[in-house]
């Protein structure tokens, strides 16, 4: 145990996600020899993010504004939309440059042993879209585990009579990967997904 | 990339060691989540540690006063010294609950190659500690690493001849450990270093 603050900001960084409490003390050690002004700096964007941060109120991405980047960005297909579940997804396929439609962030996945159900997540909003907008295609991109799998068909049963085609991403071997590495249920969706070759 | 101070944020925390770009972001989303008050007590640690946080005048620990909670127990062996690194050393030493004397904090140990000589450590104050009070035993206990190794040797020269018993914690097996898995180095201290069973 440290004296006072120090054991303080230990025992609060050893809350995040991640930061055990020997990294907790490295981090606080790092920060108690950092320059004041790079200290200083953090605690003012920590509480920055919390005043300034907001929620995208189409999408539901995060965003500076009332509406995101890209839900703002006339240059973006407003007939597509791709579902993920949170906002590291939609950074993680603009990284790709794939994907010119919008977004709509759900807030997580359908998953009944931590007690999230469709209400908690933004399913409703998700439907007033696709009632008010003219959309032809809805890119279901859930995670591909237990939950995202589960609630790929939960959307795509809501959908179904809306005339609007619902598409899942592909599973299959991640590029760069060796065959014999891969699990077996991974090795089984390339297989079921196999195209071929023209 | 995410909108303004989300990605501030992920870029700060990603700044503190042993956190990647990955675990910036987790840490980053669950503060977005997380209670305002929570993230304001965060953000005010951090301030108060660099505010509050003094080092000990006598032994070089953190402390929150002038003088740190051990060097102003008299509960503490005052004639025994313990030569450890860093604050994080005493607070291993002390959960042991072996060591009854007073610590010296180096803030560092002696390596050629990061440019820490002699003088960018607390060897001066040690000094004056052995020469103005009694202290009959002196612990080396730098870690039994490279830098540690050297610094002890170094130490123990220059107080050769003030008449104190100068001792190095042993090295050996760790407990608990499997003796095939130790490496080689270990190993031969556990050899060099063994005792009669009486």
């Amino acid at each position: 145990m440290y004296e006072g603050a120090v054991q303080d900001l230990i025992d609060e960084l050893g809350r995040l996600p991640g930061v055990g409490p020997k990294s907790a003390q490295r981090i606080a050690f790092h920060l108690l020899a950092a320059e004041p002004a790079d200290v200083e700096q953090l605690a003012a964007t920590l509480l920055r993010v919390k005043n300034e941060v907001k929620f995208c109120s189409i999408c539901g991405n995060v965003a500076q504004a009332e509406v995101c980047r890209i839900c703002s960005d006339a240059r973006r297909d407003p007939a597509v939309i791709c579902v993920v579940e949170e906002p590291k997804d939609v950074v993680a396929i603009e990284r790709t440059r794939e994907f010119r439609g919008r977004y709509h962030v759900l807030g997580g996945a359908i998953s009944p042993i931590d007690g999230v159900g469709p209400d908690d997540l933004r399913i409703r909003e998700l439907m007033v879209r696709l009632r008010d907008d003219v959309i032809t295609e809805l890119i279901l991109a859930t995670d591909p585990n237990l939950e995202g799998e589960a609630t790929a068909p939960y959307l795509a049963r809501l959908v179904k009579d809306m005339g609007i085609t619902v598409t899942r991403l592909a599973s299959g071997l991640p590029v760069g990967g060796d065959l014999e590495y891969a699990d077996e249920v991974t090795l089984g969706r390339a297989f079921s997904g196999r195209r071929r070759i023209e």
